[in-house]
């Protein structure tokens, strides 16, 4: 049922102060200027841009403040958003319709007829024995990239740093500390990228060895310390390392506990449970962001997906629906992308075996192409992967790991979503110039190799029928 | 009716060795090594990337030879292709199933079972006096790249160099010959561009102001020479040129001679009229490339837009069917894309004129947002137009200019193809991360526009009707 619009000179109580919470707090303002619009967030910075965190840290000449958008009196006057920082929220009560804050000076109350909860998520912590001495970090919010920049100014060059991890923010973070002259070790429990395709997997490898990071398997057993800072860390292979720095990038886990704390519900996957507009299980409550799940585009349960663009997309769905404008969320498929040192990766839809869950029959093909056309100088190599239906040809997944031209992943993403099948995608018309592609657009070259693979599949189904 | 495929140990000849023809020629020889297949072109070099000729002679360290994909050598020994170079072909005689071509030793005839046209295109030249004079160019095959290529290389520095004409060629010439070190005045008859929307035009005549390059409206009304050799020329305005070389880039038109005197049908467009096979109004006789019309997507009437990758699909594709595979090309939506120093212009589908013709009832949006997150150094601005159907929305049109990032143009080029509304377009999951976009994608920022300008054209509708 499409949500209610948010009483006449009702209140709007945001919890989270960054993507999402800001967002549903902006589009509320906009729409509906009569809403009385606060938001509460526990840290000191509102609305940053926490993606471009490594990047900030990557150059010493900048402050991480620069990642701040619109700061708290900006909100305040030129929105009429009343954003209190150093609020931490201890409690929501849904009988009372009141969200309970600890600041400083004690605790405050807020009454709210709709509340919109952006909790975020929090870094996964190894339970390691000396994790929290000094010198260990993780890259959360902002004042946990301001830490560990300022610690790493202190650092001399060439200091030891560990990594633990190997997902997308350990390779940011990889190639960062590397440009800042230190030197990475990173540490994975199995291997680099566990979610992506070999033929990714093997370019990040390279990529990393080429520019001097090591990559070690094993799992932390304990942390070595030095006046209390840490000095190295003992792997369970026996293994010791050295470390002036180890940030710890073993994933992230949503803030669901006020909102289950508050009885409301919490899907499968541990993120809170948002219908289509934005709704959690109380009407009168919304949720967006790293704490919640969104609608997967291609059908089967709700995902969660912790990125920066999905947490806009649904802060604005929810602050629109607050007032009662009742646009539903198409969803994500899953598109990702990140940039290790000259080597760009991006993702988008489903793998195999997410496929076959969802009831496909799903058949895949790779190709290793130019990026400009023969002659063109400066080329670079693109691996691009395809996963398709069988029996229908339908476009379900795809994967890439290029020099340059990764971008050509939302052209599958917008196909996934459009319904695309192979045989539409050969039929592309690309624009085509020797400085961007070369003739044949490596997705060209990709869509008839799967033409080819979808021949030989339906070929050999018919002969079994027969 | 699907094309018959040629005979057991049949005969192809092709007519032209560039894009289209040994596309066709190397498709025929991988289906059906039976055939004998012959290609007569009338130049000194077969299978050459064409749209490459002016980074080529950017370069002065690299021979033009370089373009150069496929020797004619090579065609013969590992792709049992009788290549013939310096066979000009006079006529085809469609009772006798012959194709007649003059050589410097004299004239000599090729039976065919099937013949494939690809016969190309040539340049407009201006008809004023003296333009076929020494120093006065005209980008066509790899010989006149070449000849321009050498003159060039014995002007000194900072040389006078006037360009015709305002569109594609013409500002890839700009650029290369300023790079080249020489002093540039591009001649227009109205302006650059003219195809393109205002926003594309002052942004691509500010950056040729910003290197240098000076553009000036006239026609020009005759050339002046100096031992024979151009010197300057005058334009209609009154206005007389230096000019120490000068290139005609005033557009192409197909090479349907041969075709028109063997009686093929000709299409509205001046190009020869294919069917969705890539057949002309003979079965035995196939056509691609730049002397063919293409279907257009969006329906409507074929259309000419003479690109190296349409030629490519069209030769692979007639040859497919040479074959008797009976595959469809499913058109062109008249994608395209260059570069102007550090301007990227990319256009896909129609515009509001054209869109206005094919029965649609056009609205339209621009943005200029930026390329990067916040924060994230390096960013650039792009510039993108969208054209779609007010009543539904459906996507028909989009131009870009971008200091980066024009390879949007190509997601929605897939949209138009996919029947993509704008709808859609704001929903799409495209890849976000700092280097690559700003967290609202600039396509999610018009995608929002546009249903902006959507609803206020339908409430206006709607109360015309009430």
């Amino acid at each position: 049922m499409k949500p209610e619009a948010i009483p006449q000179n009702g209140r709007l109580v945001v919890i989270g102060g960054v993507a999402a919470g800001m967002s549903a707090a902006s589009q509320v303002k906009r729409r509906r200027p009569d809403v009385q619009v606060t938001a509460l967030e526990q840290g000191e910075y509102v609305s940053y841009g926490a993606c471009g965190m490594p990047y900030n840290i990557e150059d010493p000449d900048r402050d991480i403040e620069d990642l701040v958008v619109i700061s708290p009196q900006q909100f305040r006057e030129k929105r009429g958003i009343d954003v209190r920082t150093g609020h931490r929220v201890e409690s929501i009560d849904r009988k009372r319709n009141i969200v309970v804050a600890r600041t400083a000076e004690g605790t405050c109350e807020f009454q709210y007829d709709r509340l919109m909860i952006a909790t975020g998520a929090r870094p996964v912590r190894s339970a390691v024995s000396g994790s929290d001495a000094e010198g260990i970090h993780a890259l959360h919010n902002l004042d946990s990239g301001k830490q560990l920049k300022a610690m790493l100014g202190d650092l001399p060059e060439s200091s030891p740093v560990v990594i633990i991890g190997g997902g997308y923010i350990a390779m940011e973070m990889a190639e960062v500390l590397t440009r800042r002259g230190m030197k990475v070790t990173v540490v994975v429990r199995s291997m680099v990228l566990r979610r992506f395709c070999d033929a990714t997997r093997a370019l990040a490898e390279a990529t990393l060895t080429r520019n001097g990071v090591e990559v070690i398997q094993g799992q932390v057993t304990s942390y070595t310390l030095r006046n209390g800072r840490v000095a190295g860390l003992v792997l369970d292979t026996g293994v010791s390392l050295e470390a002036a720095m180890v940030v710890e990038a073993m994933g992230i886990r949503p803030n669901v506990g006020l909102a289950q704390d508050a009885g409301l519900d919490i899907g499968t996957t541990g993120a809170i449970a948002v219908n289509a507009y934005g709704q959690t299980s109380d009407p009168a409550i919304f949720a967006g962001g790293d704490c919640a799940e969104a609608p997967f585009k291609l059908g089967g349960p709700a995902v969660y997906t912790p990125l920066g663009d999905t947490a806009n997309k649904q802060g604005k769905l929810a602050g629109a629906n607050i007032c009662g404008a009742g646009e539903t969320f198409s969803g994500v498929i899953n598109t990702s992308i990140f940039r290790l040192f000259d080597l760009e990766v991006a993702t988008t839809g489903v793998n195999e075996a997410k496929a076959t869950e969802l009831g496909y029959k799903p058949l895949s093909a790779e190709i290793t192409a130019n990026t400009r056309a023969h002659g063109y100088p400066g080329g670079k190599k693109i691996m691009l992967r395809l996963i398709f239906d069988g029996p229908t040809g339908r476009i379900l997944g795809a994967e890439t790991a290029a020099g340059e031209g990764a971008w050509r992943i939302n052209v599958l993403s917008a196909g996934i979503d459009t319904g695309m099948t192979i045989a539409q995608l050969a039929g592309l018309d690309l624009a085509y110039a020797p400085p961007f592609s070369p003739v044949w657009d490596p997705l060209l070259t990709l869509a008839a190799l799967t033409i080819k693979k979808q021949t030989a599949y339906l070929k050999a189904k018919q002969e079994i029928a027969v």
